[in-house]
């Protein structure tokens, strides 16, 4: 089914959506929606979500989807990137869940501060660099002992926590130190087919 | 299966589970976690859950589980409480990620800081107030037409919704303003079979 994807292109949550979209072989077109002009908050995107946000996805049947991990979860379905035991799929929501909770909000935040608003880094909040390099080191933890973070295969859960986790350069954050996250997101992107981010 | 659950009886987030487990008949285990007490943070705790956060649930076969929405989504598979269609399960998936990221951030911190930890109005950070009832706003606009929040049955959304939304008021909001969402929170208190908490 064609559907069309709202979404910023320098937004990570909206790219995990084209991304899924275009490994599933999803036919999609793609309406750039601007969020720092506050494009996100227009009639029509309200309309589709109430909430006001980007990525929104309208499918043929003239109904909408938003949040970046319920759509790409969405697409996935019967799909290898969902794991069909159903532990190990609800170790991949548990890390869709943190990601959004303890991972987005200080690793995509801190990028978006400081890369798209330019704000210099003693202006930014000490605890965006504190947590976002506590959720980067219990990925190292993890990815040390596996190749991806669900039952050693490619899942949701990667393609959704790479999103920041490959442009976290841009929020200051150095992936030197944590290597094999360094190591897992170059896997993500050679699966993915894009061009290394940093 | 019996499981173990490791929670906070003061975190909306563990009580979640609480209600899942009774409302499916899943015999559990409750273990008392003080988060202030800074429990959560214990290495029995971090064994189970390197990001040290409560609830985590034990299964019998010694694998555990994490984040709140991940868990009761497990315990609920194959029951009423997720939606057999795929477009109405996504939905649920949408408030559910948009419960952890627009929601529980506003209004679950809003009520711990106000009434456990006790700071004063003054030393509140303004952005939770306006936030969290700007959600609330949200979810008033559609229990306005609906008598739950999928496809008007009782799901996991509205399990994981409520548990802070039914506290709210010790965060200082006011319901009152959000009579559908007040009149849902009746409901789905007595489809838990739950004392009302206000």
């Amino acid at each position: 089914m064609p559907i069309t994807i709202y979404g910023d292109s320098i937004s990570g949550n909206c790219l995990k959506v084209k991304w899924t979209a275009e490994l599933l072989g999803v036919p999609y077109e793609w309406i750039e929606v601007d969020v720092v002009k506050g494009e996100a908050r227009s009639d029509a995107i309200r309309a589709l979500n109430p909430a006001a946000q980007v990525p929104t996805v309208l499918f043929e049947d003239g109904r909408a989807l938003a949040q970046s991990n319920a759509i790409i979860v969405h697409l996935a379905e019967g799909s290898s990137l969902i794991p069909k035991d159903a532990y190990w799929r609800a170790k991949m929501f548990e890390w869709l869940f943190w990601e959004q909770y303890s991972h987005e909000p200080y690793i995509a935040v801190r990028r978006f501060q400081k890369h798209y608003l330019g704000k210099p880094d003693s202006e930014l909040d000490p605890k965006l660099l504190e947590r976002g390099e506590g959720a980067l080191a219990r990925m190292e933890a993890w990815l040390e002992a596996s190749p991806y973070l669900v039952n050693g295969a490619l899942s949701c859960a990667d393609i959704s926590l790479a999103a920041y986790t490959r442009l976290s350069h841009e929020g200051g954050f150095d992936l030197a130190k944590f290597p094999a996250v360094k190591a897992w997101v170059a896997r993500v992107d050679a699966d993915l087919g894009l061009e290394p981010a940093a």
